[in-house]
């Protein structure tokens, strides 16, 4: 039984209008793959690798401007020195769990060196949440080929959501938690964009939900559904990962805007950025082609900045549909020690916002 | 025939308690201070200066550990430089008109040499807001003598809000804006702490105006309140200065930290950070001395890191509230040009949140 | 008498050819102006102002990209949040005594709207040394008409330097200090570029002074010639500001790479960034026009990331060079309180350097 | 046959006097271990890792101060989202080749775990330079057990130096490098306090290097030694990785300050920050005590700014001189493909210094 996306259930966040598939990969040819892990032998596994390859995955000889937002910085999102000294993202992007950034990042040197997209080495962006609570993390469940799986089933079109790929083993909001994704399209004066966004939602108090502005975590508390951690203090570790992609020819420092412009998103579901969440928001621009071995001076586009007010509002709408999309998509689990984290109860938000 | 505040509506933002004053000044010994400037003759006057003395106004002799954030850059803060290099806030805070930062800078140079607060030189911390709408800022009103008034009359206690001080000539949501504040008491197993805020608040578009999460904007459109610009294009210009204070023993990383959050207050109210405003945040901290002269180790205190989550959300709501609490206070303004920003219409507010 | 400028004693700095001028104004259209106040009565000035106008004074309606480092900040630079967050300067830079920054911040600011360079506002980029010890600061001296005259006096060709302008009462090394400039012409694939510095130098300790690498400041003490403050101890507070320009087509991270690279050249005469000094750089590249009020996208040019690296290295050696080019050419001065700052012994230099 | 350190050929850097063992761990508590993996079959190896232990290994109950600069990204320094965030590095630190910053991470993660040093999670540093030149990196020859190692042997007193540990492979102004160290000790009024530098060097023109100021890349050129490379182009990688560690009570804003110093020594040494270096620089601070569980107050000391500036300066010198240190310390070396790289002719450089 499939559970519905936030638009299906009658809720429409913001005022611009989406992508055809409401999904980052309306931005064209930003491609998304998953692996996900779910097992419980010989340890239980709730844990998965999801992959973001920009240009088909060509993003290692075509470079794109990029900049990143850290919001609260407990945790990790490798690369991005050379992305902020460079203005480029040249590799593609890893989303998995905190222990298993060295494990997705060595892979994903090795793979840049087997197909041959580097002749030296990279610098690729490898970021994670934490799912110790429903996975057995010390486990190191992912593996190199993992992630080379996770490449081959990447594609355009519609992206799973929910608890596959880095986000299986995913709670927010202390529901069940997981992959998200979003987008809205854009008409400047210089041309119609996307704009698409893509989380990894591991992040936020019950209390603090919102749904397009409206207090539903007070009125969806433990009482209607249980929080994963029943009577206990929940755990303070929490985070998300936010990748934003366009194909608004942006330069780096435009990027770096949007990147912050996810914060507002992130605010309007109730999102704080507690001390021990890693929130951390890369967005990337296609729009201009950066091909690595350019020899002479690139040509590039960028918009006038005063054109950049209607895809600042596009980036908060499409990060906070994500988010509330991961709620959506995300049933039920149970994992590590048997504990439990509940899917929101779709049809009791659908009742209550009908009010 | 005096405003309400939004608490007297019966709107209460979120669950800490609020300080007496509800005021930035419920951090002991924050002082704020107003010169307002409202004449019609020889030019229109619609602006002025607001002061923030850490201290009690000793902050030149014994500084204060602080930070700052931006969120949006098309505006000034000065003093920046110096606040990230030395952890240090080492003068008062003056917030005015955008023409008129140097003015301001000027005489708080002049101030502090005068009145023997340095040996040497100071690096103030001004910063502004656009009211070139309803004040006829070439004019440049604001005087030397106009900032060493709002110090002299800066002082504890409640904080005239809405059309006063630097806040005179602004607008907010397309209601007339200007100076808000807000404060809110944390128990933390360290002891009790007030976090507060003051926002000089000139940003924002209607449409997305949010009280308390609900779109209020959208039911209080033109038809209910004219905007200022009537059927013109808005203004593309804006911004909001955000200053918050705490007596919480917070080290220079930490008030980044909060400053930082400064933004999902914001963004709860409809901010989004516009390409034309400069909304920039600066937070303090008191709670630790700092001789200007020591020549000894300073010996500090700082809250464990996994402490600060009350702050935060402490912060976001103090934020919140008091740019709510701008709408509220600032009635309807008449100024340059005959042009017209309206005041909220509270009564309207509060029948619509009753409903 | 003129004094020489390093190349006349013979002492080359580093590998590439200088610019015409061997200035900052070898940059195309990049204009320089002083005013300069020297004066015994009814105050003692020794101070002033130096301007320096991109694209002839056009750069408030065709703007540049630029970023700035801070190698340590205990100083003002205006204007850097717009600069940041827009990529772009968008007025003139003004350099002038620590005390006037608002000063001068205010007259630009009033300019731009008398001389129609703007419709709203501008956020000027105003810098400052101390020079308190040669000048009464106190005494504001600097007026707006001064920067007036200033930027009316700017003009393409060779550079003054030494005890000019904004480094009329400046203290470099312990001898006198001031206003120094050079430039490196750099041939890429892409084509020959110009890159300039512009330093305002107040920094150092004599012990530290190196000329092209030798330990000078050790040959040249006191014994030699007198330090301005004779048996005391040094005078704490110190600065140096560096703009730095270049036809080259950077975007603004690019320039960032630049202004950071000030550091390097800046250590290779002895500097530290003392506690007490502002140590601030600024570079702005007019390679690409960005017309402000431009309704297209851009089309603009970048150089490939990997052909920085000779535009890093001209900028070391412009900076260097810069730098004891103040050196070379401030004579010495009696000033405040009958204090004299000596000028480098150029004589004894050479001397020195030959064997 | 050992090789000389830079002190034996009678070349002193600086004016500080310099700690017991001229080596980072002249703070007290700071370990250091290496492995290296030099062998030539079944694959060529010429690499290894080299951990950094603050508090004998204790950093993660009890962490320290810390912060970072990056003079130029093109490299990793994984765990500083989390260390800007906090102002604590709460792990120890580890330096291997470029490819295999994910291998060392997994297994500092899984040690943590392991040894019960987390809970939870951990967010390590690891940081890397390029040894593809020597070393067949695609190998992927260091293991998890080869940091297990590493850790297991590092201990205080004398650091081995040259081709050791994470620097085995690199090359340096293109002689040989490697990992270089050296300490000063600088009394203050509040005590004396030792800061130590260690160095992965693997930068650097020839052409530019400078011993104590003086150009001796010219000097050793091509024809006294070949470069690694011989009559090619050079390889356009390169990078510097450098470490500060001092037992001053520093707060996370001063260890910026020590950490963007770095970039002084290291321009004295000729050093650029080519596009194609990862220069990144860390300086941690033990002189607090942080317990990770603390539920108190942490009560800190931190030296007044003013205090700094011995501090600054003895960085600028320990970095100097750790980097000729490598040079000093690495011996020829024979590797990947038969390649070679020379070590420095110290007996030649003794003489040329003493001209």
């Amino acid at each position: 039984m499939t559970r519905p996306r936030l638009r299906d259930l009658g809720i429409n966040i913001g005022r611009f209008p989406i992508g055809q598939h409401n999904a980052i990969t309306d931005v064209p040819d930003v491609w998304v793959g998953h692996k996900t892990l779910v097992y419980d032998a010989p340890r239980v596994a709730r844990t998965g690798v999801t992959v973001i390859l920009p240009r088909k995955g060509e993003i290692w000889s075509d470079n794109a401007y990029a900049a990143y937002h850290s919001l609260n910085g407990c945790g990790e999102m490798t690369g991005v020195h050379w992305i902020t000294e460079s203005g480029m993202l040249s590799t593609p992007i890893a989303l998995t769990n905190t222990g298993q950034v060295g494990t997705v990042h060595e892979a994903l040197c090795a793979y840049a060196q087997e197909f041959g997209h580097t002749d030296r080495f990279s610098l690729p962006v490898v970021a994670e949440t934490y799912d110790g609570w429903l996975n057995d993390m010390e486990a190191f469940h992912v593996s190199r080929t993992d992630v080379y799986e996770a490449i081959a089933q990447a594609a355009t079109g519609p992206v799973a959501e929910g608890s596959v790929g880095g986000g299986a083993g995913m709670i927010c909001y202390e529901f069940k938690g997981g992959i998200g994704t979003a987008s809205r399209v854009v008409e400047l004066p210089t041309g119609e964009y996307a704009v698409g966004a893509l989380v990894q939602a591991n992040h936020g108090d019950r209390i603090d939900l919102r749904i397009d502005g409206r207090a539903m975590g007070e009125l969806l508390g433990p009482e209607v559904t249980p929080t994963p951690w029943g009577v206990r203090q929940r755990v303070p570790v929490s985070s998300i990962i936010v990748i934003l992609a366009t194909n608004a020819p942006l330069l780096p420092f435009q990027c770096r805007r949007l990147a912050q412009r996810a914060t507002i998103g992130f605010a309007r579901t109730g999102g704080m950025g507690h001390n021990g969440s890693g929130d951390i928001f890369l967005a990337f621009a296609t729009g201009n082609h950066l091909p690595h071995k350019n020899e002479a001076a690139h040509t590039v586009q960028t918009l006038p900045n005063h054109h950049l007010n209607d895809l600042f509002v596009a980036t908060t709408e499409a990060v906070e549909e994500a988010i509330l999309n991961v709620l959506c998509a995300a049933d039920t689990m149970v994992g590590f020690k048997d504990r439990t984290a509940y899917g929101l109860p779709v049809d009791r938000l659908r009742e209550l916002m009908a009010t």
